[in-house]
């Protein structure tokens, strides 16, 4: 999760709302990536959508069988939603989304071999970006 | 829906699963996309998505206010919540999706602005659908 947190600083180095992830496989780190929907002005660049594909990339297949993501904060639905589809084995996250996080809807629609773990450096992943927050609304 | 038909055919031209989408502002076609999850070994390679982001290319910002997206088949839960997230206008699409689409959901994932039409051309759009599950299974 050190390393999902170094991803959200990235962000917030580029004026992004500072969300990190990270793909590990076999011990290994074989995708980094974080939020670029303003940079690329594009609703669909969130940190988990470009580790799925920088990890399928690795991969070379499109399914992230025995893989575990490590997200800052919890995916929303759309991640959710392609998470569901690249079958990935265990997701990690960070600080809850009380908004639009996945936990949030009564059905599940993650695949239903992927376990979840939450709360993993919950504090510093909610602090970066309520610090974004807060400086923003100064 | 006919142009968004096209697209499906392109898919299914390079062997893709046949969903195509565009989307549509000020009466012009501004974003043409189908689904090419096996060509990009990437899962969130659908056909809405790739529209999403070619549109907002084309605008210039990533939200697309007075935008309607057509695609040929009802969107996953991925694809709606990347549509929420772009505040679309309107939604049209052809054939339900019985297994994955969003509306199966009991909450509502899509921005509350937005408007959903559903059924246009739905037979034409189910059969290109149907047609190649059938071939593939031979």
């Amino acid at each position: 999760m050190r390393e999902a947190l170094k991803e959200a600083q990235k962000a917030l180095d580029k004026d992004e709302i500072p969300i990190g992830a990270i793909i590990v496989a076999n011990d290994k780190i074989i995708a980094r990536a974080h939020n670029l929907t303003e940079t690329l002005n594009d609703v669909t660049a969130h940190a988990e959508m470009q580790a799925i594909t920088s990890a399928a990339n690795y991969i070379g297949g499109k399914y992230l069988l025995d893989c575990t993501l490590y997200v800052t904060i919890e995916p929303c639905h759309m991640c959710a939603g392609a998470l569901a589809w690249s079958q990935i084995s265990k997701i990690v996250y960070g600080a809850s989304e009380t908004k639009k996080g996945f936990s949030l809807l009564n059905q599940g629609i993650l695949h239903p071999k992927t376990e979840v773990v939450k709360g993993v450096l919950a504090d510093d992943c909610e602090k970066i970006l309520k610090d974004f927050f807060a400086k923003r609304r100064k």
